[in-house]
């Protein structure tokens, strides 16, 4: 009950701020934490809809203007879900106030702001204030133990990697142009929309980063229909295919889609090293396969392992075992891990640089595929 | 945000009482209510634990005595999470005392009194006062599709239910014998602790009624470690199998065991019918897989539909298609249909009468497997 | 070159027929046996029809009256793929004039058949005579596999088996009435047509018999249309539901049925034990799933195992590691072990006394069946 | 059986020669053709041991020398499964005296000798000789129906096409070095010898070619045990992946390895369109899944076909609906459309340009690979 309080300021009531509000108020309720959060104040631009944003997410007050949240002294915390055009603004000026920032992904659309935004948290960091990017799928449970598995030379030198993340969202051309097929607005398209997560997968589950990579791109929907009659420019890929190296030697190839029908959300990614495999599936989140090449040969196969026992990563502190999780819970142990980090006084993760260095090897795919997918060095 | 207000006591703050919170504190950020849950009360035998569990599970206030929460004016709801030979005292008092109730499953020990629980409502129905109990399972969005397929007729006339509840908890003998293990405090062992869900459910999906059963039960670890030394008595099953008939000539075959070997909590469902079939499993909960008959020969097959739809049930509220729920969510689901019974003035479901008919079932499934298997009407 | 020729003679050319002759064919091909088997003379009703058979099936000869066979000196071996109500006959003349004898299941009609020939093989031993009756789906790798790891004791102690086989080729109340729907010629429905599959198959996978069964059965078409116009009745049923407990305390739950809509020919099968659990899909029949309960908690889950290594039972012979088997493979494993013990001078499996045991079995769950589910012991 | 006879001759009776001379003997028993095949000559090299294999995979005859083969009148047919090193010899020669060819993939080593197949190929046809060469994996049902599909419309446009061939063959470093893993005789590593199989299959499937490639090659282990003792060097690639771009715009993601740990022989091809996707994978081979984007928002989802109908491509001929093929059984299909297109009077396919022109694909990979993965045009 005597647990330092750490007051939280949103910035961004849409999709992402629905969930981190709802991993804020969650957090304490699943976790004990030394520090306690308190979802102190909602910004967002229209007076009305914030308002009525921030009673029923359950914020205490709000603001519509992100200079006045991060003006305030009672304020310790500032998540930054809004997009990504606005981060390097925001987050600098909150980390200069010395709040601690929570950002979502990606972190920014372009690399010299990410270089100012890397830069702001060295320097904040100096002074005790934390920062770090929000890539929600490292914090489910079956990625982590993925993850732990490599670690832990269950899979041996890592060979193979194989990831993908398809979505059916913008299969159908009749879907009207909205502003991420503008390139001026999101850089890029599913490259950047999906692969981010996809990079940031690969190498936070492996341990190693992306040397080089070839890229091809492709639009297969060039005019949409616009709101008001008539049609515009797509300007960004609908898909992106990457075949890539990483340290040490193994091998990586990443699809990445908008327009893949049959897929509404499905992210896979498998791991396979000279001991052993891993697949995961974020259709299947609650699952792990994984295949032990220790195993006699009359009994190898991947195993089904349901990731829901308190010996996994992050599961305690929810259901008893054999529960599974959904969408929504790794923004709260996202959120948990931040808690944690700043209540410990050390860097909670990813932090920026790690984000900055996913948007590098996007860059790179992004220069292969202008350049007949010739291979770009990372 | 002019709302009324429906205040909540939660009696019991053990496992259930933590979801049960969770669902109240969640309810209406996901869901736009036309009352609002407020959570007040929280009741729970011990003082310094039960504030603690009030702290961190975020009820304004908390007491000790059932009766003092039900002696007050400003509850509205009363929510019973406590062990089941104990729900009919509180549900009837509650009741009486003008409270809506909601009562975890089992409804009771016993059908003496279930018998009181239905009348207690029924007589509370009459005064506006609206009761339910709570089968969680009921509102995963799986079941629920399979549930409209079946209403819809797109199943035909159902022929064939398979359904298990299977876990592992009590598979290892050194597990000392815990109350749910002793016949005079729990009634009976998976039969009734796993078996309760598997008939709700069977009759939930398929709208149709166990008209007689044949059951066999075993107990597999008959002396158990108890905590202080030595060895205790089971006098419950570890595992029930069951035949049996359903209205309209359906056929059902059910298993249910706590010492079943490499499944932890795996609730699995399959209903066939003239026209097609549907299958549902826990430990993908998303999921349905739905075999259409009417699809041409050479097309036909077992499809799997990711149940993350907005024209799923449930569903819209929640996050974006494609996006997974988890075991939680179900009961904010519940409890959703429960604020919005109430503000409509309808009955929540299921009621005390259906939770009753349930252990009707088990009840004579428990004859049969006393007599030789023999088949005992319902 | 100089191996000893074994030379058979096939009684019925219907679809079994076919399938043994493939198996016949096959087996030197595949497998380095001491023996070697030539197929010599086929035997059919229809003069015309058997020629035709003979020809593409690749017999030397052929006859139309398996008297004509068995009277042969040039003939070693009978193999008989009649329907069941003509094995007695068949069986025991063939045993009695020396030939060796492969018999096609079921067995027999009724167990006072089954009585004379399992008294004929017991004679016809004592001569250095063989016999066996052909159950093929024991000779699947994968079912293999799974009596392997029972034997070994990776499942530990039975406690649960789950099995069913279900079909839909008669689910549609349009099918025309076949013999297979009197119970004057075929004895039984599902429950002996597909239930003496699961029955042999639950017992030879877990080395453990049906001690007793209650069961239950249903016809869910009762009149079908006749060929000639008009409809006849079905007196045999459509579906059976078994539960049972084998030797040493473990349950065995089954289900059988030839109105499943949904599935074709789905035999799936598994045991779990104090140790393990292992369960096997004819969907799927070069895989086996295994759980293995001394595996780490957290990394235990359901393999998959690719019964296709040379490790496996019945594997070596066929292809390069990783590639499958189908329906008729196991036919050629039967037709080689028949083989093999016949050049050992050792009994082939199962013998007629195992395939006899199988119909007590179903004997008593047809006596449970019309004693409302009463126990029956076997 | 006044059916025209074609005798066959076989070269080579190694893993292949064993398939096929299987394939062979059983196709006229399976399948109801116009001419009937007679395995007439075998020839290998090693007298004794040609002699074993004649003897025991069934063949009349046998001689040493191929060119002995060819010069034989009562030869119709020369079917050659030797290394693709000496395929070019033995084809145009056979095809000049006038034999019916299959052979082998890949067609050869070269585009040179292929060149030379192909025009040999092209003079004999003039005559009336007809060739194919032996892409077995198009035979399977479940590869047909992926194929039918997407003829028939039901996936609409192409747009994605995600393929692999995964084995561990050579995954540890310790296996010796073979002459597979030899530039000079094999040409390339996985690239090649599973490489082969999937653009075949990609292009058979989709009836699409590939117009471009992007490609990375790695080998994993460079040095490997010489039997004799020391090491030698591997000269060929241990994986491939590709990033292609087929006719009309659909982009196409391929991965080989044989030395991908948890996949012993596992080939995924899953193909993507406008209005449908389908999904295909080796190691379930009966299997095909198909997601039809016709159906309702709320029923959509991947279907599981078991391709065991009578409706479905090659079926007909073996067993009852619900019954698997294995490894085995396309060969038979092969040779089956070989001998009917034979007695038809038409190309059986596929022809030697369709090989020759897979390899040239293969050949634009090895040259992308070679040049930092800048596209190749094919």
């Amino acid at each position: 009950m005597d647990k330092t309080e750490l007051r939280v300021g949103l910035v961004g009531h849409g999709f992402m701020g629905v969930v981190h509000s709802h991993a804020w108020q969650t957090v304490g309720r699943a976790f004990d934490l030394p520090v306690r959060a308190r979802t102190a104040v909602l910004c967002g631009r229209d007076p009305a809809r914030t308002a009525d944003a921030a009673h029923r997410l359950g914020w205490d007050e709000h603001v519509t203007d992100w200079r006045d949240l991060i003006a305030r002294d009672d304020v310790d915390v500032v998540d930054v879900c809004t997009p990504g055009d606005s981060h390097a603004e925001i987050v600098t000026a909150a980390l200069a106030a010395g709040k601690h920032v929570l950002c979502e992904k990606p972190l920014s659309n372009t690399l010299a702001e990410a270089d100012a935004m890397v830069d702001a948290a060295q320097e904040a960091r100096a002074r005790g204030v934390r920062s770090a990017c929000a890539y929600n799928y490292r914090r489910l449970p079956a990625v982590g133990l993925l993850r732990e598995l490599v670690r832990a030379g269950r899979l041996g030198e890592v060979r193979h990697v194989r990831a993908s993340y398809l979505q059916d969202f913008f299969a159908d051309p009749d879907v009207p142009l909205v502003w991420r097929m503008e390139r001026h607005r999101a850089g890029s398209g599913a490259l950047g929309n999906l692969g981010s997560h996809v990079v940031d997968l690969v190498q936070h589950v492996t341990g190693l980063r992306f040397t080089g990579v070839s890229a091809l791109t492709e639009t297969f929907t060039r005019r949409r229909p616009l709101p008001g009659g008539g049609t515009g420019e797509v300007t960004v890929d609908d898909a992106a295919l990457l075949t890539a190296r990483l340290d040490g030697g193994a091998l990586a190839t990443c699809e990445t889609s908008w327009a893949a029908t049959g897929h509404r959300n499905t992210l896979r990614l498998e791991v396979g090293g000279t001991l052993g495999a891993a697949a995961f599936d974020l259709d299947r989140l609650n699952e792990l396969r994984f295949h032990d090449d220790a195993e006699p040969r009359a009994e190898r196969g991947f195993r089904r392992i349901m990731v829901t026992e308190p010996e996994h990563p992050h599961v305690t502190g929810w259901w008893p075992p054999g529960c599974a999780v959904g969408f929504d819970h790794p923004f709260t142990h996202e959120v948990r891990d931040f808690l944690a980090a700043i209540a410990d006084d050390r860097d909670p993760t990813p932090s920026f640089a790690d984000a900055r260095q996913v948007q590098e090897v996007l860059d790179a795919a992004a220069r292969s595929a202008r350049s007949d997918s010739a291979w770009a060095k990372v």
